[in-house]
């Protein structure tokens, strides 16, 4: 049976001042009417029922969570104490997953990308969960054709082709890349074999449990130390002890880049990680001066901004060129749009400025 | 005696969002502790009483004002139906004061200057009224040094010497000149002799009803029809029914410039109009990268700009120059420096962006 587990951590910065500590982007309606979270679990829903759908967020979000999930059974909405990195995710969903269902398929995924139609997505999911049923040691990675020389991204080099199934084309993974720097994504662009990572993998839940304690023994280690309490009385109390002492460390760079059986489809759906108000933009309406607005906005001989205003609330632009400028709840931000990369350190200095309120 | 009007119309357009229709520049706290008004009134009160001080205010403003001035006589804050321009609120004024004191030196000044310090100014207003006790058919202008080639102000060119009164050094008007352009800025700047109008005037009540007889009859016609009223039951009829119909027109293009003998006395004070947001920032304390700040803010990798922010409501500017962010009562403003010029068209374009409310 495939069990779906949406990765829902993030700290909230990318998005300020409208994502807040407990109010991450996840839990925004920014791309639709829907939090991307909701947009997510709804996308899976065809592929694995209420039962079969676990998330995995942060203690400061776990309430919010349930409150809009509550179709999903609570112990399904697991509270990580503090953030350890993807494998430690990835280690403790597999671990919940297979004390119910030790063959069980897990999909990972994040809870905060824009992925349209949705029926392809899910067909895609099909593919990958086909492949893994031929071959219950292969783990699945989905890749994005790039269109840019991207830097925020890891990639995926594919190797032999597989074929197709369910009309994806499927390759053997060559090698995974980090983030490049412009020059290497560049030369990535032009190569053509190399596609964007998308942080979406399926794979057979007690081999990756397998491969994290053949990679990364330490880690597994403390995830067994969790798996020996799992569905008994002390099994928070486990979490909050063990958890924080896991290794914090990517699952690509944990696992995937040293395992040999990795496979990639090329998705054929529109994706994006909306990483940040300036790749939002790309899905508000813009006017011929390439200004993107939401809410109350008078926008004067401007050019090429983001401008977002709460309701009730007024923002007047004159005479700029290429900001972002948002409101919400009490904070404004104004920003160069080619700087928001900036943007995590600014939020993050503003508990040193005695702004903590405003996290 | 000494007769001081200050005058406080204004739409509430130039520091937009925090001035709006009922609550102008002069209400506004923009440099030190009081509002503009209430120092205007402080500043003239060691050369005229309470009962001897008139505002001349615009209706939407004429509430606000009396709260803010509660020791002047109720009758003393004179609401004008609508705006006239300044020869109709001179010539309202002093056909206020003719009626109690025929012989009263009328001080007009407005209401929104930064005037440093009090007692050079008063010291002024006493070398003034000196020259129109020598001669009542005097008028006296105060000129301001210039020490930029200024686009924005009237200028008055100095002729002929006439010595010292009270240590401050008089010469003859030789002309008033309009806003000039860049050019003629530059060459009033080299010239030497020319000093910015700071729009303080001194003269005779009588003398000035005079000159708008000679020059402005009909203006003067009108004024009669209300002067008729004065001190009756239907004078708020009469300024109802007439005052729309006067001219509008300037005091000094109606009469300054064709009146025969105007005097102007050289200011030592420090004198700002504060026409703007740029300007206010001269006033306030700046960083190292030149942002001047005020209210809860966190400046990152920006220079130059202006930020002010309600108590309470956060503005984060990055890596963002030569801005003006302001946030107040609801609306945000965010625009380049240069380009302040165009906010009251900005702002007059708010009414049919069906945004009265931020009026």
């Amino acid at each position: 049976m495939l069990h779906a587990v949406i990765m829902a951590g993030g700290s909230g910065t990318r998005f300020w001042p409208k994502s807040r500590r407990d109010r991450p982007k996840q839990l925004l309606r920014l791309v639709g009417e829907a939090t991307m979270l909701r947009q997510t679990v709804d996308r899976v829903a065809g592929l694995a029922a209420a039962d079969q759908t676990w998330v995995v967020t942060g203690a400061d979000q776990a309430a919010a969570t349930r409150r809009e999930l509550p179709e999903l059974p609570e112990d399904h909405i697991v509270a990580e104490p503090c953030p350890r990195d993807t494998a430690a995710c990835v280690g403790l969903a597999a671990a919940l997953v297979a004390a119910r269902e030790p063959d069980a398929t897990l999909l990972m995924l994040p809870a905060d990308h824009v992925v349209r139609p949705s029926d392809t997505f899910r067909q895609t999911i099909r593919a990958a969960t086909q492949l893994v049923a031929e071959d219950p040691t292969t783990f699945v990675t989905l890749g994005v054709r790039p269109t840019r020389p991207e830097t925020g991204y890891g990639y995926i080099e594919q190797g032999e082709s597989l074929g197709e199934r369910l009309g994806f084309r499927v390759y053997q993974v060559r090698q995974f890349c980090e983030k490049p720097d412009r020059g290497t994504a560049e030369q990535f662009l032009a190569h053509g074999r190399f596609v964007w990572n998308s942080g979406v993998f399926v794979w057979n839940a007690q081999a990756i449990l397998d491969a994290i304690g053949r990679f990364r023994p330490r880690l597994a280690e403390g995830l067994d130390r969790i798996r020996a309490e799992l569905g008994t009385p002390s099994q928070a109390d486990a979490l909050a002890r063990v958890y924080p002492t896991l290794e914090r460390v990517p699952i690509d760079k944990a696992v995937m880049e040293h395992y040999p059986n990795v496979k990639v489809i090329d998705v054929t759906y529109e994706w994006s990680d909306v990483g940040d108000w300036r790749t939002l933009a790309e899905y508000l309406g813009h006017d011929a001066a390439g200004n993107a607005a939401e809410g109350p906005t008078r926008i004067v001989d401007s050019r090429g901004c983001v401008v977002i205003a709460d309701e009730g609330r007024l923002i007047a632009t004159l005479g700029v060129d290429d900001l972002v400028v948002v409101q919400s709840g009490g904070a404004t931000l104004v920003a160069r749009k080619d700087r928001l990369d900036q943007l995590k350190s600014l939020v993050e200095g503003l508990r040193e400025a005695g702004y903590e309120g405003y996290l």
